[in-house]
């Protein structure tokens, strides 16, 4: 997607200049772990214009493999954000309604050749939420992942906005969830999107001791999961974040370092770096504990770093999780 | 319609700045009336969001009436405006589709309330391009403010990525320029939509002889009409343009002064600066050569202008008109 | 005015970009109004140039009637603007010498137009203390709105830079006061525009006693006013303020809720928000306390927009009153 | 004076965004020359406050001495300058009533300290333009330099929004060039501040027949002058001028080059330009066709150049004057 | 190289920012042969910091191969480009002393890898001007890529500041023109870095008739030589320039069509986008005459972009070359 | 040093834009003194180009005096500087190899003139950290000042990646701190470039025992220091600077006032400011302790201004060092 900002903390439109950036669930992820040292490679769709276009050259730019952006009619989505300061919240104003991706559908890509050499797929629930070939398409895609033994990560990233075609996001996650190896989430995410609740306020500061019960109602619920990590997020304006997650697999239960984050400098994408930082520790011989805390702590920069992107590098990353968080200059 | 365009002569996205103005072929003709001083009152739809906030409030900075300005589902119309160079055309990356005024329909505008007070109606060949819906629209309105006596000017303004909904262009403009007392058009427009040639090349440079004879045909064609202006364009590169006009009435023809534009700093919106100078100039006792000559001078100036908007006093235009484009500094 | 501040924190002219927006007390009230859905009519006075077409302009997109902003000669005033951080304040450089304003008197607005439909008359201390005759016309105005049996709100704000012509703020003030049926101000205001003190030094905190004491104070003096709102607040570095107020009537006390704001992104128009909240909250059925609270909480979030307006709609600000100051993310 | 002005080619106010620079006859003259590689003293009066810092920071960065940039009560003059385009002209706007230089008067200067080792005294019409007493501190100015045996050099600059306090330009104007050892001007300067001339219409291009009997006519009326250099501006649009002047002196009269600049970044402060490289070609062994010559050049080259400022080395003025115009890459 | 540039036609710092591109002949040469569709692979040294690491990006954004854009110590090189305008010449600042480019040799390069599958190796002049190790680094990959049988083209980019470290650019310019199937240059570049001239000036605007005679000495002089292309380039000012070019291949002598680009809006890199607009006519079955003619019409284009990069798609440039230099808007 | 940053919180060519100012240690601490009031003399070396031209006349307008600002073959230094924000340090990326400075040595400068009616001569630990010659010729310096009365500060200022041309940091140093009048360090420099430590990690926040002690072993091994200041910085995040310093005299030691700096804006230069604020205290009769307290609140001003150069009035850091840090809006 095509994000666009005004300045500062301008209200939308307030002045005339709009950075243009460009975002989205799994682009994101993707960008930090090719930051982070992976290869990687998109599979999705976007319009043939200089829109489609430059979304591909920027992904390559950042080392995001760009064979499988594929080209079909439609719009390229587009979203608009206006950042908070204080009580007053960033918004999202989404603007993707037929875009090339929600058109898309089973047998539109070829996978044989998308999968070759690959060791990890990664989805999310915002491609599922588009439409119902969409949906069906992210079906097909971990099915052909499964059958060729590639490891299924899923983050839920339920958007409330979404579902809008007929079906419920349970309906379709839940199957989704099913498939995965690893499951990645927030408490809202497992509440809404797999209708599993640990009776916690999503709005509420992270509550641990509810993290443990949702994480292990989940884990029940899918028995072909081996791990599922659920980031917690204290909201204390729109500049400070309290930051931590938890992680369940078969063999034990971990809670993260707490991250107090201010100021926050763009907190979009945050959840994608997560979900970066933990396939790239999951991937490593980090083991559990390290894994949940590299994921922090790479989400955490991300907080510090305009745009959805995080641009942070394996070391910047295990220096923040080692303790060193004093912003100290470099030089 | 929101306009995004990248800063100076950069492609599309090549930096990370939009430039956002609105833009738009009616909006474009108010603003324009509004500066010359004429009460003006924007008759159409957008969505209920912060994007159709925004461009109603801009419409209000310049002094068009916006209380028709009306609310319903859909998305705001953009444009993304790349501006040429030389033998380097610019470019317009249309995404449109789903906009609030494609969904809109007959039964939507009060009528009654809407056209109250009103003189002059002014409809655009690009509503009626959009949906079914909205091109019985359009007929709905033409046909209502005839029946108030009010006098109905239509641009015919085609435009080619449009007409995608099964009916083509002559079908529907056809009955809008039989129901129209001022036709406004180029020579491209009269083939295009309403399928009368003289036989000329768009591309070439003005052609006189053949706009003498198109205006006969057009005229002859539809009885109804009272005036025909019909604008020619040279253009020697992005930035170099001749810009000229003719007149024909019931009267006679007439063939406006020629204007050598260079540098070009934003063509977009120039017809509808000269439907909007014609409108003035139509209104006020100029008679049919000096309205003709308002309207090039004012268009004119429109070149001169970033954004679709021309923000020209009528003192302005009319001292071009009168011979001083010496472009001597005020001070 | 003009206002002109350079880039993030700079100091002024640090470098070769101004910001350009618009302000003043009277402006910031009404666009904070139109936002919360008033209808408005600023009554004032502009050069007849291409600054006071502006300034109007910009009144209108925000919805303020501009039908009485009058022309005449003289300046536009400015004021630059430096943004400080930490202990660095910010500093507000004012030019506001000759302005049209000022050379504006008695006699200059046709108030039987002016006034006609109207149900609230508010002014500020800014204007009377600019120029003998500005001091005449705003009497005349409150004059006119009470014998017109309109309800007259007045905002003392004291200037200190202003007050050079002669008489001094109390002689001026206490008339306007006293013909006023709402009273807003601050501590200072208090002390140096009706020479009524507590015993408060301004540079504290919030000291609520004092408050109470000096708010009966000034009803006592002043026994047409209806209530008395008085902001106060506490600065901990220039991007750090507490935030609170009190309210007397004749019916009681009211002390609001207290803000912790942190980070400031401006601070300028402030007061004025907090005074479009009240106006708003008392000509609506809201009681005492929550208009108390709904002026806070909108005045609060002024804090966080850039410029001297309130861009706040009524939800926005009653959701912060509700209780929702997390900040977090809506889309 | 601090200078504002829009992007690009916007109208003025049309964005938000302001460019600041400073600019006046007087110092852009002594920024040329200072570039030009003479010392220089500036001797004015701003006001003592951050705009008037602001504005003695920029002189001495580029290299004109500030020791008797005085301070006085007062404003510093604004003026806002939108950029033409073609056809529209650029227009300034002048917003310097109350300047600590209007302000200023005989006795304000200690002349004794400000004149000495000054081997020149510059002065131009503008500052008697702004009140009697400005007129008489000019005044006194030349009658000190006269009398220390200083050339004196006065530019008419004529400026028809001045001269409101009572006196013509012609009554005051008249008395300097009386004093001035050479003078500078366009036709229309000798037309507006000497009421002498040569039936040209000031309009018009470049018409050397009338300048070669406009300069016999002055330099009658004035037997003190030792040399008059009239610059000579035909505008082909705000973007293309023709540019050239005409030199008489008590030996001979002499055409210069004529150049025709396209397209033209800012011609303000081109005539400033002219009279730094006349003063720079006159107290150099150039002799007067050459001098006139090395003028024409470097004030062609301002009008490339953003700002007020000519930043113009000597060499690249040579450059230009012996032959090298074809602006051919340097690297 | 990082390349940084002041905006607009501003002197170089004479503001506060700087645009930020990259560029530099070989690097501009392989952005423009992956916008016109080919697979391209850059083999140069970046030092291992974030500007080397920025660099790469931007090249794989634009879709040039970064495998062997390989790190080692040292600087990357800048440049400083100020936008020259009219009579005043842009102007380049080199700052590219100690790069890792200079200190690279022979041996640095896996060339079995780096040549595998490559079909034509292009190098200039640039590279083997800067130090005698880059100068046998470049010999070295000349005589591998011959050796592999691959195609090699010669751009002479005859540098003046360079050539500082004792070799003449004859001496080693002439080994490689040896060694080359193609050669690419301007009239100065064969004089100067060939020592072979047909006795025009280089100043002067294009001389087809000495064009032909140069043409045929080199030929002559470098027997190996396929073909060879002189751009000839006349200069009426920064923003005006004459464009075209002759070719000789060993079957005959062919003068391109000649372009009058005005205005120029950034001619860096437009040598490097003729070299590649040569190299793609070439490797198709274009023929020498539509080669020519290609190569001119996409860096004329090129003229119109800002930056080294000439982001145009062989559509565009064949649209051009078939006659359509109207810049008429696309729509 | 020209110094090249990109916008707010942006990683180093995230974006297009770099925001372009100068800076480096000596520099900032004269700039900061003629901030306060003093009259000073740059004594150093820039290349004879656009970017030596510029860098003197950036210290020109900050009131420096430029005239020993010498010209030499060689490049100006550079540095990009990464702005970071929470657990996000702040990057400077050093690119000055090869600076004109760098190729200075003794017998370059003549002191007689250049120490001409000089009070006070200050020197940094960077400038002998680039080159034999460089250490030299500052060594030469000190001789030259001692020689002629002049008293001598040292800011030790180590820089890990300099001080690689052979000799060790306290090789150097020793030699000119025994020189020394008055020394500035903080608790690294004292370690690393001087080789004494009280045992304290300097990444940990300020130890006021430890800086007793550490103070007592420098003045030990330096007898001829009059005075020593140690500044200690707590980082508690890139936005968040805890600072306060100690202060060493044969009669005494004081702790100054701390300070909590939340937002910190820009901390590069504050150690400069400091030495600048201790130069200043103690050329007045601060006596010690003002001036300790006086140097803290200036540098605590320096970290809420963008750029290396504190642009703070004496009145200013009295302000804050007599308890205003209330940051109230002044107006």
């Amino acid at each position: 997607m095509l994000r666009l900002s005004p300045s500062g903390k301008e209200r939308l439109l307030q002045g005339a200049h709009l950075q243009a950036s460009f975002g989205g669930g799994e682009a994101n992820v993707l960008v930090s772990l090719a930051a982070l040292g992976h290869r990687t490679r998109f599979i999705t769709f976007v319009p043939d214009n200089a829109l489609g276009d430059a979304a591909a050259a920027e992904l390559r730019k950042r080392g995001v493999g760009t064979d499988f952006v594929l080209r079909r009619e439609g719009r390229l989505g587009l979203y608009f954000l206006e950042h908070g300061s204080g009580p007053r919240p960033s918004q999202v104003l989404y603007d993707r309604e037929r875009s090339s991706l929600e058109k898309a559908g089973p047998g539109d890509v070829d996978w044989g050749r998308a999968l070759k050499g690959v060791a990890w797929f990664h989805v999310t629930g915002i491609t599922p939420a588009l439409s119902p070939s969409a949906a069906a398409l992210t079906e097909e895609g971990v099915r052909e992942a499964r059958a060729a033994g590639i490891k299924v990560s899923l983050d839920l990233n339920y958007r409330s906005k979404l579902w809008r075609y007929g079906k419920t996001a349970p309906e379709v996650m839940g199957g989704l969830a099913a498939a995965a190896d690893i499951l990645l989430a927030n408490e809202e995410d497992c509440r809404k999107a797999l209708g599993i609740s640990a009776g916690t306020d999503s709005k509420a500061a992270a509550d641990l001791r509810s993290a443990e019960k949702l994480t292990a109602l989940v884990m029940e619920r899918f028995p072909g999961l081996e791990a599922l990590a659920v980031t917690l997020r204290g909201s204390l304006g729109a500049d400070r974040n309290l930051w931590t997650a938890v992680l369940r697999t078969r063999e034990g239960f971990w809670c993260g370092p707490s991250y107090d984050i201010f100021p926050v400098t763009d907190r979009v994408g945050a959840g994608d770096a997560f979900a970066a930082g933990f396939i790239h520790g999951w991937s490593r011989p980090f083991g559990p504990e390290k894994t949940l805390g590299f994921a922090l702590a790479a989400s955490c920069l991300k907080h510090t770093i305009p745009g959805d992107w995080n641009l942070i590098s394996e070391s910047e990353a295990l220096g923040l999780l080692e303790g060193d968080g004093s912003g100290r200059i470099i030089r």
